[in-house]
């Protein structure tokens, strides 16, 4: 009988090593998978255009000879833009998390990954992270007909608004 | 001893039962995380001017009040498109897979994932999947100044120059 305890203690032994080794690799390459976002997360935005924290990786500068802007930013849960509007026009790419979007006089949209938005000229407009999920997206600017004209705060009331 | 194999049984059984359902539930993750790719794949291309197969979904179309149209473009191996220049320059964020992205001229490059590439204005150029593995990338491009101007086919020997 002791024999067989002792063939019992391990075979169970194998098979739960056998398991974790396998959960080990799979969770190690679902952390790989997470970890590994498509662009970085870039420098926190020192701003008063911005509520909350917010970091930016700029993929293309605007220069003379290419008008388009566009930069990837992570909004921390909460963080938000100003109004604003930019007088070209602006798209947005939602790469992750759960964002939100207003135009001045619509109710606010949710967005979220595959999302786009494309925001037209001259509309007063904002966008941030939902209040509990970061919210990562893509915006391309035209800066052609001039810089983004930042407008008044977003209060808590409009931020809330429309959520139960 | 016949109630000690029973328990062992029983107890082996137990494990790799509760192995499993870990398994399953981290794969289920894994799978979901590996599918849920940022854009769809979208519609295959059907054009003279792409060689291999390749898979377009518009993000935004260009129209008159917004000049800029985006796709997430993937392309399945060895695909690749012609050579062709965009009179107002063309953005190219990478989402995932290699690729290759040459101007006349000049070496090719090879893109991955959270590359960018800044196209300027009527500079020839083609833009493709490597021989072996799926590229995916968002194209940004302004039609301001006239639509994309194809060229000729990418030869074999252009598409493989420098390779090992």
């Amino acid at each position: 009988m002791k024999k067989m305890i002792s063939i019992a203690i391990v075979v169970i032994g194998i098979a739960v090593v056998s398991c974790n080794n396998s959960n080990q690799q799979i969770k190690s390459h679902l952390n790989k998978s997470e970890e590994n976002l498509i662009f970085p997360k870039g420098s926190k935005i020192e701003s008063d255009h911005f509520h909350g924290t917010a970091w930016l990786h700029w993929l293309v500068k605007s220069d003379s000879i290419n008008h388009i802007g566009s930069g990837s930013v992570t909004f921390e849960p909460g963080a938000r833009t100003s109004w604003h509007l930019h007088p070209d026009g602006q798209i947005i790419l939602v790469l992750g998390g759960t964002g939100y979007y207003q135009e001045k006089g619509s109710p606010k949209k949710i967005l979220r990954k595959g999302d786009v938005v494309t925001c037209p000229p001259n509309i007063p407009h904002w966008h941030g992270a939902s209040s509990d999920k970061e919210f990562i997206q893509v915006a391309i600017t035209s800066r052609l007909k001039g810089p983004t004209e930042w407008l008044d705060a977003v209060s808590d009331e409009e931020y809330l608004a429309g959520d139960l």
